[in-house]
């Protein structure tokens, strides 16, 4: 099955402990369809300037991404800048000139109609919960959302949050968005605003999913999946939707949804984060193997894996 | 194989969301004796002031612990307060009345010398180094430390870690320690300190394990165990030392230390911890029974576990 994604496509400059780098090919929906692209056919829907050419539409084709939904507008791509100097989990944001990406309505080619996986990186929500409406023929609807709509738009991502199936945010996102700072009481109150399944990324201490009773018909007991500690994190950029493309990919990528196919997504979401940040970039996501991804899995199901 | 623990037991006044109790049972010896008394045989060497009686006595002795080892001196037991209004994670100290423990110099019965295993809890490195060397006949060594230590009497714990097998410490504590901010590489420029094994604890995350190269005969490969999400922290006071007992109790159950065996030790870490901060002080740990310990284990273990 193949899978769409709706977000940003951007150009980055990015400064770590480990370098600098310039214009830089990103934004969510980059990151989340190479990752995805290991596993499933992927889809892209976006809006780029004129500053986007061969260059950039070739990273994406050299992966089969499909790419009709990226729409070419006049003016210039979204570009951002950040730097990760004091702390590697959290970037120091420079500058946001969103550019094209500010009138941004999401079109969905008639193609991508027969499409059952549906990704909304982050955006506005009331653009996630229209093109949400649009897909009528989706079976699993993931989201992502950031601080700043859950202050400065909580009244539309509520409405947004009702649409989809599985919510993926941080510890953070999560207790802001419950007011909670318990995490599992927060995540039972963030499912009942919605999702049938909630992942909380926890950065270097992996991810936990946490689902509504009785939700794909599996309990509600959550599942964590650890995360392999690095010692050479270059640049923390897209971790977020990378984990969100291994995870959705993998999802699209089996013929049912149930509690075991879900504990492996969240492994390979994991797997897939922990490349990214190898790299500057997309660096490391353009030139995995599917060899080298199984064999981070085995090494992340080691991890906790007792006899 | 039976375990002893040298460490602090003091009365605790302490303040959490979920109330306030006031001059409880406490001390990092007293949690870990605790802990670890549903695993093997346990030892302790502390000392108490005059306020310490029979009612407090009947708690170690109700759970086996050998008190031979508590030495009563004239005056007040160690007393702290501590709250965890804002923050469950880390107590905001109101105030340390060391009062015997001012002048404490563990004295290790006869009839001790004969323990396999000793776990010295967090108390001033140079009295570490001093039970380590009198305990001639100990097999493995576990150890705590804490801030205050790894910046005021460096020089001091450096000795102490070349006497140790396993450091047992958390993220920020193994960082200060490295002064590095990735936690791998700090974790083997701590090994480098003189440890085999470097038991990282995450709190709501779960704990790694990092192994020297060689160390137990096992290779080096970190292995990490999740923890339960919590929803009722009633009082994170003793959870580390709750976790080291669990981890060294365990330890000293078994007929060897190997990598399966250090694997599931970190799991009842885990374990210990996660019911100490059920309840105030100890009452969780003085309650548990080794069927509700072992359910606890399967509920963690599935917690990451893949078919």
């Amino acid at each position: 099955m193949s899978v769409v994604v709706v977000g940003s496509v951007a150009f980055d400059t990015i400064t770590s402990p480990s370098g600098s780098v310039k214009d830089i090919l990103g934004g969510a929906a980059t990151y989340f369809a190479l990752a995805a692209s290991y596993f499933t056919p992927v889809r892209v829907v976006a809006v780029v300037g004129e500053d986007f050419g061969p260059e950039q539409e070739k990273v994406f084709k050299d992966h089969g991404i499909d790419t009709r939904g990226i729409e070419h507008a006049s003016g210039k791509t979204f570009r951002w800048g950040g730097s990760y100097i004091d702390n590697l989990n959290e970037a120091k944001t420079n500058f946001t000139d969103l550019n094209v990406f500010q009138s941004f309505q999401p079109r969905i080619p008639q193609e991508y109609q027969d499409t059952e996986f549906l990704f909304l990186a982050n955006i506005q929500p009331t653009l996630q919960a229209d093109v949400r409406r649009k897909m009528n023929g989706v079976r699993l609807t993931g989201c992502d959302t950031m601080n700043y709509w859950i202050t400065g738009a909580r009244k539309e991502l509520a409405e947004t949050l009702k649409l989809v199936d599985v919510l993926l945010i941080n510890d953070t996102e999560t207790k802001m968005l419950a007011g909670e700072t318990n995490l599992p009481r927060a995540a039972h109150k963030v499912l009942a605003m919605g999702p049938k399944a909630l992942v909380i990324k926890h950065g270097e201490y992996g991810a936990t999913i946490f689902f509504r009773e009785g939700a794909f018909g599996i309990g509600h007991h959550p599942f964590r999946a650890p995360a392999l500690p690095i010692e050479e994190v270059k640049d923390p950029t897209g971790a977020g939707d990378s984990f969100a493309g291994g995870f959705m990919g993998y999802l699209a990528s089996q013929k049912q949804v149930n509690r075991e196919v879900l504990k492996r997504a969240l492994f390979y979401g994991g797997v897939m984060g922990s490349f990214a940040v190898e790299r500057f970039g997309t660096e490391r996501l353009q030139s995995l193997t599917r060899e080298e991804i199984n064999a981070r899995f085995q090494v992340f199901r080691e991890l906790t894996h007792l006899e």
